[in-house]
Formats: C-alpha cells, sequence, structure tokens
C-alpha cells in the first residue's frame, strides 16, 4: 500500500472537494457537512484557512466541529449566525435532473438539514457512483424519531410502503444521534415524488426529520473516472 | 379556605373527568395526558383501579407516571402496545366544530401528540373556557423544536406570522422538555385554516411537532356552569 492518492477516485474527491472549498470567501459563515466527502472539504478549508482566509464555521456533527477546532477554524453557532452563507456537505444519493437527495446514512440529517435549510447556497459533493434516476434506488431513507413511540412511529413509516430497520451500531448497541434520537432506515425502493414523501414522512407523529433533501440543492460537484462535472439546480 | 370543592368549576371538572375516565373498559391500553384536568381523570381512574378494573396505561410525561404508578395502575409502552383503544388529555383551546385543538402549554406536547396518534378514539376534558371559534384567539401555538439551530428556527416560525417566544421557567431557565428540547411559543392570533399551518409548521426544519391538533379529536366533555357536555367531531 502507498499513499491516500493510490485510489484514483479518492484522489478525484479531494479535488471536488477542493473546488467546492475554493467557493468560501473571506468574511463568510459556512456550514460544515459530516462524513468521509465532508471531512475532504475540511481539510482543504484548513488549508486556506493556513493561507490566511477567514470564515466562520457551523459544524454539523461533534465529529466536523473537532476536525475544523484542530485545523484552527473559528466554529460559531446560530445565536450569532442565523443565516449561513454557504454550507457544504455529501450525500448518499443525488438525483439526476431535480438535485434532489438522500442524507443522512452518516447519522447526522437533522444537523445537516438545519444548516442547509439556513443556508443561502447548499453545494454537495459526492462520487458519481451516487448519482441515480430515482431517489432510492439503492439507499434507504433514513428518518430520525424521538425515542418515545418509536415502535409507533415506524408502523406508520411501514404502512406508507417502507421496509422499516432500526439502525444499530456494529456492537449491537442502539444507534443514537448527536440529538439523543433514534434512525429508521427506511427501504422504499425508487421513489416517484420525493417531495410527496418527505411530506407524507414529516406528517407522521414522532418523525423529527427525514434524509429526503428536497429543493434544496444549489450545486452538486461531482467526481468522475472522467474528472469533475459541475450539475446546477434547474 | 375550604376544601378543594370550595371552587364549583374544579368540582365540575372533576366530574368531566370521572365520565372520561368511565369510558375505559377491562383490558384496554389507555393514554394518560398530563395537566391538571388530566390529573384529575388519572385519579378518577385510580378509583375505578381500587373498585377492581384492569386496564394499561402509557403516560406522556413522568409526571402522570408518577400520579398513575402511585394509584398501583399499570404502565406499559410502545414496545408491547403499539396501539392504544383510547387516549384521554386535556387542552389549551378547543376549536368550537372542528374540535381541533390547541395542547402543548405543559411541555408534554410531543408525547401527548404520539400518544394522540397512536390512540383508536382521542378524548379531551376541559372546563368551557378553553372553547374559541378560532384556535389561536387566546393561547399561543406551543412549537418543540430541536435546540441545534432554534435561533434560525425561530425567524422562520416568525416568517409563518408569529410572534415568537423562546419559553423559560420561573427561575429564568430555558424550558426543557422530557425528551430534551426547547419550546417556542408562537402567538398567531386567530387561525384561519389550522391544518395549513400545522403543515407550514411542520415543513421547517428543526421543528418536532407542533401543538396543533388538527383531525385528531373524537370526543370534547366539556364543563361549563351548566354542567357537562359532550362534543362528537363530525
Amino acid at each position: 500500500m502507498s499513499g491516500q492518492n493510490s485510489d484514483p477516485m479518492v484522489e478525484l474527491k479531494r479535488r471536488a472537494a477542493e473546488e467546492a472549498a475554493a467557493m468560501v470567501q473571506d468574511g463568510m459563515a459556512v456550514g460544515l457537512g459530516t462524513g468521509s466527502t465532508a471531512a475532504l472539504m475540511i481539510d482543504a478549508l484548513g488549508r486556506r484557512w493556513a493561507d490566511g482566509l477567514r470564515f466562520v464555521g457551523i459544524p454539523t456533527s461533534e465529529r466536523s466541529a473537532e476536525q475544523a477546532r484542530a485545523l484552527g477554524i473559528t466554529l460559531v453557532d446560530f445565536s450569532t449566525h442565523a443565516r449561513l452563507d454557504l454550507a457544504i456537505d455529501g450525500a448518499d444519493e443525488v438525483e439526476r435532473g431535480s438535485l434532489d437527495l438522500i442524507k443522512g446514512l452518516g447519522g447526522a440529517l437533522l444537523r445537516e438539514k438545519i444548516v442547509a435549510a439556513a443556508a443561502r447556497r447548499f453545494v454537495v459533493i459526492v462520487d458519481e457512483g451516487k448519482l441515480v434516476d430515482h431517489l432510492g434506488s439503492r439507499s434507504p431513507v433514513p428518518v430520525e424519531v424521538t425515542p418515545f413511540g418509536w415502535e409507533s412511529t415506524a408502523r406508520q413509516l411501514g404502512e406508507l410502503g417502507a421496509r422499516v430497520a432500526l439502525r444499530i451500531k456494529r456492537d449491537g448497541e442502539l444507534f443514537v444521534t448527536d440529538g439523543g434520537n433514534l434512525i429508521l432506515d427506511c427501504a422504499f425502493g425508487p421513489i416517484e415524488d420525493p417531495r410527496a414523501l418527505e411530506a407524507a414522512i414529516g406528517d407522521i407523529v414522532g418523525v423529527i426529520e427525514s434524509g429526503l433533501f428536497v429543493h434544496r440543492t444549489s450545486e452538486v460537484i461531482v467526481a468522475g473516472r472522467q474528472g469533475l462535472t459541475r450539475l446546477v439546480a434547474a
């Protein structure tokens, strides 16, 4: 094994992450995503910070907060910045055309969605393997639910047509989010109308938020074998 | 001061609570509400329990759990009972005709709504002072929100037309729900279309649940100066 550059796709994702990080300008308030691709982007921001760029970050997870803090990046919260200029994050699936997303397999979907909702521009970085014609083709929709009554919430999600699984960790313990909630992974298969499904899921009492991100994406930077592609919302 | 019966309205509410408690039958699974009126109902159930009635209760708060436990009532959770036969609770406002509600001034709105949603019949007990022609006339709509990014969530609730207040306790500390969340009390004034407002509030990322209960009420028992009235959903 040589260095981390041995996998050409990792190198391409690193370039995509750098392209996203290049969108940050002096003085901006920037949402910092969570996950392996977002970590590459935070690394790239750390290099720009070392070169003298100054901005403030709002992290979407404790993990991303630690990484950014270690790089010296100034972190703030919503008490001082209720609106962000830009948020950058990864995704689990991106629908071609609409740029709608499934996110949250990493477990930070609620904070990721709050940060995306507060941002004027929301930029997503993925490898080409995440592009699909219909959301749900490969990935379940993660749904964050309150622990109280999760069994009843799961039953109602099943009635929407999903195969529902309670997320557990590798050690067999329940997966608990930063907010103290549970995740139900809901396999719907290909989703015809993500907006309608997002609303139907949201109507279920006990649901805190779903990993469907509909009409939120400004731009997607795709790392592919042929290089980088930028997709802009229609 | 003589005994608690000195206030005729308390005595009428006690009779209403007993009428609601009389709807519980042997073997039922029953949601137990939260608040001063619900407490009268749990007391009435305790008397029926002492007389030999056997059922199981799912409480909507730690407070109601303690009260029921002290009366000997068997408590269960959603792991064994994903559907309830009946739930009984109070309300802060009841709209004449629709029987839609505002609930949650007591701070237990999420659990109360989960329990109401899981119940085949949802029965509400109020005094006549809670009846209004339009929800929102007197009471703000409590909205339970995730602590992360609450400032951004509050801004978006304001954009829906509400005067928004972060609930604090008498000692000046933040009010925190059983689920570890915050409450934003949103004064909308008279609400023309509760269903549309409930959906709009629910669409805001960071909102966990609102205290609007639309199309959920089966029956309302009203304690008034002239006696008890039963209102049934149209």
